[in-house]
């Protein structure tokens, strides 16, 4: 069963191998810490999750790098215009690195929540200045990027006159590209072309972060970065890099243009991975639309957008409903949906934990042949959700048969006869599979619902009620229960109450 | 109420000013990130969350920098030996930047758990390379450094020779540092003198952690990291630089040293605070006695040293019954002495919360003086943890005086007469003073103990029992509450069982 992957950059499924099995070092954009996360940000991070932890239970051990964008990203994703770390800075009157600091710790949060196991490698993109003024220094060696005026600027033309070629990754021609750019040149008249793209930018007298480098004080451009770091900690040829479908152009394109035109020429990644997008009820998420909502919004129910809060589990299990090349639309209904897929899923964890599947009484009569092919069916269907997971992680398609799964196991445990038909080694094992698919794969786990708090309030209720029918032995019962919990019920004149035991 | 401190610098208790009020820049030494937290490291962190706390309780506005030590700290503290984050990397086969990242999580995890909130910036050691470079080279520029074969050391002599003083932090004369380090100075023929100390060191060819610099590829001296990035985000003149008192020499010696050789001379911070050692009963904590107690080993009850499991809000408060400076020795006794102090000001939250403190029944005919004066009594009461808090943080004694206030508090909820006898604003703002030093400055909250599942079972005790009985009003009842809850109770032929409410 291997797994095949959608490489945009071949536009076709390959088969995955790895550089250096069994190493994969997998590659992330991360967040631009500038703002609080959106719903439709979880999107990667969850994609890519799961994709480290398929190919961690294949038996890969994952490099998984993740960056934290803090420096460098313009407004409109630009080559001019204010940093947008710089400017919330500018707005709450922080230090750039504070506002950095505080989203990246809510980011990290939520992140956590949604189940994503923390990357391996985390780096910052103002931590890692040296090794970009590297890079600079050997694409300006190759010839392929000119200084003006303190900023250095990738030269495409010349990229491209050399035989490589810029657009490689998205389809895009250049000179289809120049063309529509062309309006766009006011006071940009530094660059030679309007393809060229930044690859470190001069500081103006106000602008808060900067840095020395041969060419003057000034700061790294967004693309160089990924390269920068992706090179650093995965090699200059690795795995996978991934992304969203919106960074493919012109991010991931002069990603790949810098790793050409470096001292180590490669197109970084062999597989570039594209999640697709979100849109709330058939549009685009939007500030203007009002249907923009961050995480934590969504989490806590605060969002007009939506009727009601729902859970990072819910979130995680709705991401997972549709294959990650495809566009996705959130609403009440989809993620109502959701949320009982999610809950079907933990009750089967339960059925599991019950033994239930366990239960046997004596050895029973049954014919060989049919207990072979019971148990072969059940193992057939324990085995279809790696194999949808391994074609270009189609997780709609894998929990579609982890329901399967579990409905079967659900009439299992109704019927010791059937029960009784399968081997205990098939039922075993596809056990095993459910549980190593839902929890280590998908990565869902057990949300808890009820709340110790009001459980503490029911148990209070049936102590004043065994109180008042002078039910002592039950009273006693109760008391003994919650102090073994570190409960200590008080009798007060108006009623009861509880304290924390103080031993 | 003005607050001193006590400053190692000048060796007594000083008023705290800011040097640019209402602002303080606070810098604290964080974790080498080559292992997990012991419970001794976490001493500092709490104290000056403490104090960050408090500051801003004061109307300060806070800059709290703690950095994450994650190159150039070489086993032993000293200046030749491995990288103590590339030992474990080669020990663990990770790249080192995957060790620092693990152990970053963890001990961000672990803090968090001890209610400390997290820095406003956590600068990494390897992302501020340009900034050492940078403040190398003006030290170089001063004549107070010198280039050795690609290594860069400080001219401790020569510093001194200039009126400057190496050994004032920490009191050490430097013809007995030159003394005591002779005998270890094989190997170390690059530096001019034992006293001095590297500032850049070149990079053996198998070393991993390598950067470029104007003097061959290598990497910072450990002391150098925190002078530049302290520098960079609190200014080269601030207010508060903490760590433990193992800290002060040479790390905090040298620190200075390179603050007033670098281009912008200054001690740096102007209050320069150490918080002292933690033993295990009776004994420094050392991994040959057995008695090395990492934080999640406390937590979990994994510590052969520990009879049981302490959680975080127990070691926090353990900590605050010692005043920083003093040394502080944990054994079970001591912990299960703080864990019942903890709980104690628990319930004072609840006893608030339950507005015994606020119920009075109709005007009371008391006698004004006797009002005015008790009222006086219990504001001048609930004052005192703040006096003690703007005496060097004197936490023992401010948490000694929440007691006394919380006495106070549970003789007027047991007593209408009593607490018809002080003024309602009085019983507000004394509640409000508890409420502030226990939640806001000591960072103390509440930890939940019985856990939900534990009260469910015992909720589907009661089921089951009502159901033996017939009580079927009960039955639903129950039944009722808990689907509230999002559970749903099944009845089978074996017993109670639950689920989640697919819902």
């Amino acid at each position: 069963m291997s797994l095949t992957l959608y490489n945009t950059l071949t536009r076709k499924k390959e088969t995955f191998t790895p550089v250096h099995p069994p190493l994969v070092g997998l590659y992330l954009c991360g967040p631009t810490v500038y703002n609080d996360a959106h719903l439709g940000n979880a999107r990667g991070p969850i994609v890519f999750d799961v994709l480290t932890r398929y190919l961690r239970y294949l038996g890969y051990q994952v490099r998984y790098v993740r960056n934290i964008t803090d420096v460098g990203h313009l407004v409109g994703d630009s080559d001019e215009g204010e940093d947008k770390m710089a400017k919330t800075a500018r707005a709450q009157k922080l230090e750039p690195m504070q506002v950095a600091q505080h989203y990246t710790v809510r980011y990290r949060q939520a992140m956590s929540a949604l189940g994503c196991l923390p990357p391996d490698i985390e780096p910052q993109a103002s931590g890692h200045i040296t090794e970009q003024i590297g890079l600079i220094s050997e694409i300006l060696d190759r010839g392929l990027a000119y200084e003006v005026n303190g900023s250095v600027y990738f030269d495409v033309p010349k990229y491209n006159a050399e035989g490589l070629n810029y657009g490689r990754l998205s389809g895009r021609v250049v000179e289809e590209l120049l063309a529509n750019t062309r309006a766009e040149l006011a006071g940009q008249d530094e660059k030679r072309s309007p393809a060229d793209f930044a690859l470190w930018k001069k500081a103006a007298p106000e602008h808060l972060m900067r840095w020395p480098s041969p060419w003057g004080e000034g700061f790294p451009g967004w693309h160089l970065e990924c390269s920068a770091m992706s090179r650093k900690y995965l090699g200059a040829e690795f795995d996978i890099h991934g992304g969203g479908l919106d960074l493919m152009f012109p991010h991931h394109e002069c990603e790949i243009a810098q790793n050409e035109a470096s001292g180590t020429p490669s197109t970084g990644a062999r597989f570039w991975l594209h999640n697709n997008m979100l849109t709330v009820n058939g549009q685009k998420m939007s500030k203007s639309l009002g249907n923009f909502v961050t995480l934590n919004e969504m989490f806590q129910g605060q969002s007009a957008a939506l009727s009601q809060a729902y859970s990072p589990m819910t979130l995680r299990f709705f991401f997972l409903q549709a294959q990650y090349r495809s566009p996705i639309d959130l609403s009440d209904e989809a993620l109502q949906a959701a949320r009982k897929g999610f809950r079907k899923l933990m009750n089967g964890l339960r059925l599991l934990d019950s033994g239930k599947l366990e239960a046997r009484s004596g050895e029973p009569a049954v014919d060989a042949d049919k207990l072979a092919a019971n148990s072969q069916q059940l193992l057939a269907l324990s085995k279809k959700p790696f194999e949808f997971l391994s074609d270009d992680l189609n997780t709609p398609r894998a929990v579609a048969a982890v329901f399967d799964l579990l409905k079967r196991f659900n009439s299992l445990a109704a019927s010791p006869a059937a029960l009784a038909e399968v081997s205990p080694e098939a039922v075993a094992e596809a056990s095993a599979a459910y549980r190593a698919v839902v929890s280590d794969v998908l990565g869902l786990r057990d949300e808890p619902r009820a709340s110790a708090e009001d459980l503490l309030a029911l148990a209070l209720g049936f102590y004043q009620e065994a109180k008042s029918e002078k039910a002592y032995d039950k009273v006693d019962q109760i008391r003994t229960a919650l102090k073994s919990q570190g409960i200590v019920i008080k009798d007060t004149k108006t009623g009861v109450e509880w304290a924390y035991s103080e031993d």
